[in-house]
């Protein structure tokens, strides 16, 4: 109906005018927004900023940028925010915020926005996601440890309300199970979130319980951390008296004192995965969900040693 | 000219309904969003997480949401942002990402979004910012260093394209004046990132030139974990034959072997005090810009120690 030549006048005369295109009209047309909205239940974590580089990366490759926030773990604040992302019509939405029965997860899904879970998953399989293979990578620690000598292992859990904290906590009796040991009760303690203060609280109950302890399997790094805390506020050193595992091999893990040995995780891939599984999902609507396990390696550092005698 | 029993009858149907009202839709007529645009130029630096929350804090407490974005130092995607962040109709942006000649920065303030630069600031002094008191800061490093009897003392300075790196620099330069000693240029290195390797190349490059430095004034943390590199690199122990402090105190620098000796920055606060000073402009446009300098302190810890004789 238009011309080339109105076509042509009514673009120079927009460049003249510095005119800049409404995409909030815009979109109301296209339906399309060319953002992706990216939840983090806690930034200062430092296993997130790698996930979210990987994520940035591929979504900048295909011509989409990364909207990010972060919900403190507050499921207040992340209500709030979803309802932002999706009433700003984000195109996609990826996830490090779920719970293991999560009725703000459920509610998205229902939605025609397409969504991956990243890091953190659902009971609820429907939905893709891209994860750690967490027993797995529980299991090479307790190997590890059980092949130092060690017998008295502990375990700090992380939250059981998030599958990373149960599927490590499971993984860590299984683990015991198949290296012959057993998983006494008093050396478990549940942390209530993965922090650096709830590791040192979880740490220095099971050292109240049990002295005779000689290695604790934290289900992540910031918990492993927290152990140090307890270790030293116990005058116990580490490894020489009580080994200490991780989980993530986060950025610094390198630099601590002593240097963490961890479960390594590549977590710039695993924001990679997510972002394309996304994109798989924003091209064909109808592709079916996707669980993606990525592979996991123990990276032996300092804190782990022989079991004392 | 609608009745009360008209609203009623509306505002029931649409519950019933499950109605969601089109925000898009409602901003066009509002052109209010109630999100603040926050970009960030490296999340990997863990300055930024505790910034952020002290923004988001400070934001959630007057009813708006923050969205993030990370620029990755990378002035492309910092434009793709920003067009992304103004064309969604943020409220205002908080932008931690000022070079010292921004045209980006320059050309966002021309719009009529408020803006508060963070941490960084511009040359152009006609916009609101709150930072540190980046030359103070060096000041009480170098002012411990010299009353541990150091002489040959180095500084590791950041990219001087920005506020940070060219004050703290020329904090430097003033420091070791105040303190009777000589600025060497061979102890002084540019890198070209705030970043571990990026020190380590540049504390490298250092000793290279010479051997007798007993210390390093690093222009911030990860810059000084690269100098804890380089020095062991080359055979050297930290403290006992090189002292190191860093700048932010951010988190984990307590953890780190040895734990670092650093000029502390309420981040936290930083990050309210932002959030702070942009709602002002948000609720009268008219206000005039404010500049906000942060305290500072040092804190002392296993890094900086005697010069060796």
């Amino acid at each position: 109906m238009v011309t080339p030549e109105v076509t042509r006048r009514v673009t120079e005369a927009a460049d003249s005018l510095g005119y800049r295109p409404n995409t909030i009209a815009l979109s109301l047309k296209t339906n399309r927004t060319m953002t992706i909205g990216v939840v983090i239940p806690d930034l200062t974590n430092p296993v997130f900023p790698p996930m979210i580089r990987g994520i940035e990366d591929a979504l900048g490759g295909a011509g989409y940028t990364a909207i990010l926030a972060n919900s403190d773990n507050d499921p207040g604040r992340e209500r709030v925010i979803l309802e932002t992302m999706r009433t700003r019509r984000v195109d996609g939405l990826i996830l490090a915020t779920a719970r293991r029965e999560d009725s703000l997860v459920a509610e998205a899904a229902t939605d025609d926005i397409p969504l991956v879970l990243i890091n953190r998953t659902t009971e609820n399989g429907a939905l893709s996601s891209v994860a750690n293979d967490d027993a797995g990578g529980i299991m090479l620690a307790v190997e590890h440890l059980a092949g130092l000598g060690h017998r008295r292992i502990a375990h700090v859990a992380g939250p059981q309300g998030l599958s990373t904290g149960k599927r490590r906590y499971e993984g860590f009796l299984a683990a015991m199970k198949a290296c012959g040991l057993e998983a006494d009760s008093a050396l478990i303690a549940t942390a209530n979130g993965f922090s650096i203060q709830e590791g040192a609280c979880a740490m220095t109950e099971i050292l109240a319980r049990d002295a005779n302890v000689t290695a604790v399997v934290a289900a992540n790094d910031l918990l492993a951390l927290g152990c140090y805390d307890a270790l030293a506020q116990a005058g116990l050193r580490c490894p020489e008296d009580v080994s200490v595992t991780g989980f993530n091999d986060m950025p610094f893990s390198d630099k601590f004192n002593p240097p963490l040995t961890t479960v390594h995780i590549p977590l710039n891939e695993m924001g990679e995965r997510a972002a394309e599984v996304l994109l798989r999902h924003l091209t064909d609507p109808d592709a079916p969900p996707e669980t993606i396990l990525l592979r996991r390696e123990l990276v032996v550092r300092g804190s782990t040693g022989p079991a004392r005698t």
